[in-house]
């Protein structure tokens, strides 16, 4: 009996062989290139997640997470051999408990999904990629979104996770408390691993009160550089913004043919503030208008309706989509770094600078607040080495400011090379780490280090 | 040549062999027992540390990093021969980026150190735990404080660290920045390992910005319990709290007699509110003191100056000592317990009723915001055997409500025996990590784990 055979054995009704899925399962939203799978497993529990890796390890075949396939730096890409391990029938809000401001989900749960299900509790769970991604796909790549200045990435908002060894072996991590102090930090080794130490099966998350006082805001600057030292005053007020995000005037013109949006095509600062009362709200909203008018503002727009509110997270959130629907026949390549709070709008003018010098169109769209942006540069496919060069320079430009060169994307296969300048010796030490837990390189082998 | 001949040619005039030093470094502020460390050494730079740790593998001594001697649970207790390398001479303040928002450390500097050399900046580093703490020591135990309700505890306020591991090495762990998904979190898996897996040399740390506007409150209960509840209600407004602290009435009666506080001696709240605007700070306060009558709440004290603010909080944080003083030739056994949040009344309740039954005289104090409390009874030092039954009983109790055995104080000695309950069979996986890191077993053995 061959591997598959014996596959389609272990699980019947669970393997789908098709080419088109097989390709989809090898591909991302921002690498630029797809290879097939061998085969698509849908787990439907932990023991499914046990014996897809007894079956993997008895044939050597890699297995690699799949979460909403939403990635970008390709992690979702087999190397060699591999099956993928899709999460969509484990997509169950297993529990509720609004006293104590927590759920456990399984991890191919969405995180809209999450929303939509906690609606009438009175709270939410808070981390926002661009993307409807996958809650155990957002622990694996360590994600975060608009929100993060505020409420934090997944590290904060995971409490506990379950994940099965490439051994077979089933921990449990971490507890569903606020605070803990016993022993070695496991499970955040496991959040931002990328599924090379580990297949999350299970999440405990950490949920917030819904804001009774929301305030959202548009300001439009002269220049984008203006607008990143907005961000920054804004952030140095101590003033408890919920979201802080730049967009250049590339991505509200793209928003505006993509949607129909409207905006002025301007740099702008897309602001939110929660509160849980409206005296508060109104001040604080009032203290950040006055620094942003010292700092150059020209224009301010304030949603009116919740529906205005969320039309305009959506847009932000939709930024990606309408570029890549304003350049039709191009590739992009999207680079996401993070600096030093005060090295932004240095950073952001390089980068603006950079484009110019190398003939490039770009786009600037970031997380401000955390000293985090992309660019996303549309080039015809003839022209992608010239982007990725363009994004090499802005990573090491980063780098030698202190920064990241990745702040919320993962390393995947893209980042790899940079991971010795960032780290030195302590990536020895990451490799050590994965010899221990994946001494058989079974688990997404070759994402975030090279394969031995 | 002997190893103490040795050990003083390798450090001239940075090595302390008197007996008392030997017994000030055997021990801690918590644990029943002291033991005399073979020779204190005081390392000068991270190449003081390296030498110490290649003496330590040349001699098979153990090394134990000593910060300011302030822990609890026998992390400073020798089992067998040892070495402490205390960072009294690695206490500066290497650089303060204020427009970046973090500073860099040694690890023997303390926390009120720091923050009085940060004043005019605008910027302080909040984790308050009641000593003086260095921000070594609090690092290596993940330590909280009154303010980790509002900014968090250890993990997200350093940035980074530098460690040396057993053989020598010297590593950079983790970035100046606020995001990055940049490969394994070896950072957080240092934080909180009791200088088990390797010795931090320095510290980059968040700073944030001193909040504009500042209410402190205190609020008086009929019981524990209602007190408890009121905190509960708090949380869930979403109120942006940043300090929720309960005291009993024994707590706020040795307040009294050891600094003439002038307390209610009642069971009470203590609570701060942060806020970058005045009108958001009345609304907020405001809100609160609406939830805490509802609560039950019998009176309300504000603090009228900076003063009386400061004077609170100190007061907060001398309460051991407080108690301590109460009970002349008593010996104390404290507690550390966390539990999902809804759980605290209960819990509570359980703290009080089991001191009733066990004919036990104790006081409750914690930080509730999180779920998290302490317990400290006083007893004649023939009942210790009864104080520590009464301690135990608690911590199982919080792990079966799914709560931690240790929030803030670490696992020491002391609550080693617990971890398996809490983790299962993810504490093999913490051997490992300890055999991979330090395979002698030379780096503070026998702490959070058993020496193999």
């Amino acid at each position: 009996m061959d591997k598959l055979e014996a596959l389609k054995r272990l699980f019947p009704g669970k393997v789908d062989l098709s080419e088109s899925e097989r390709l989809r399962h090898g591909k991302d939203e921002g690498y630029p290139e797809a290879r097939p799978v061998l085969a698509v497993v849908y787990p439907e529990g932990v023991e499914d997640v046990q014996k897809a890796l007894q079956w993997a390890r008895a044939w050597g075949v890699a297995v690699i997470p799949f979460g909403a396939g939403t990635s970008l730096e390709g992690h979702l890409l087999p190397l060699g051999e591999a099956i993928s391990l899709d999460f969509a029938r484990m997509n169950r809000l297993l529990e509720v408990r609004p006293e104590d401001f927590l759920c456990v989900v399984e991890p191919g749960l969405t995180r809209k999904a999450l929303n939509e299900a906690l609606k009438g509790t009175g709270l939410f769970f808070p981390v926002d990629p661009g993307a409807d991604a996958t809650l155990g796909g957002m622990a694996a790549t360590n994600a975060s979104g608009t929100t993060t200045v505020r409420y934090g990435g997944m590290r904060p908002n995971v409490l506990a996770l379950q994940v099965v060894l490439a051994s077979g072996e089933v921990l449990e991590l971490g507890r569903g408390v606020r605070k803990t102090s016993a022993g070695y930090d496991l499970k955040d080794l496991f959040i931002g691993s990328e599924g090379t130490l580990g297949v999350i099966t299970r999440l405990t998350l950490r949920l917030h009160p819904l804001p009774e006082h929301v305030h959202t805001l548009r300001v439009f600057f002269p220049g984008v550089e203006e607008a990143a030292l907005a961000s920054y005053q804004v952030m140095a007020s101590g003033l408890p913004v919920a979201r802080l995000e730049l967009l250049d005037e590339l991505a509200l013109r793209a928003l505006n043919r993509y949607l129909g949006a409207g905006f002025p095509e301007r740099p702008a600062l897309f602001l939110e503030f929660h509160s849980s009362t409206k005296e508060a709200l109104e001040a604080e909203s009032a203290l950040a208008l006055t620094l942003m008018e010292e700092a150059g503002a020209l224009a301010v727009e304030a949603a009116k309706t919740e529906e205005e509110r969320k039309r305009q997270w959506e847009a932000r959130h939709q930024a990606y989509w309408a570029l890549v629907h304003l350049y039709p026949g191009h590739r992009f390549a999207i680079t996401d770094v993070a600096v030093p709070l005060s090295r932004l709008p240095e950073m952001v003018r390089y980068a603006q600078g950079l484009l110019r010098e190398m003939g490039l169109t770009g786009n600037i769209l970031g997380h401000v607040g955390d000293g985090n942006f992309h660019t996303l540069v549309p080039v015809l496919p003839e022209d992608y080495p010239k982007a990725e060069a363009y994004a090499e320079a802005l990573v090491r430009r980063a780098l030698e400011l202190g920064g990241t060169c990745t702040a919320e994307h993962g390393v995947g296969l893209r980042k790899k090379k940079y991971l010795p300048l960032e780290h030195g010796p302590a990536l020895d030490w990451m490799r050590k780490l994965k010899a221990l837990l994946d001494p058989e390189g079974l688990l997404n082998p070759g994402k975030v280090l090279d394969t031995p």
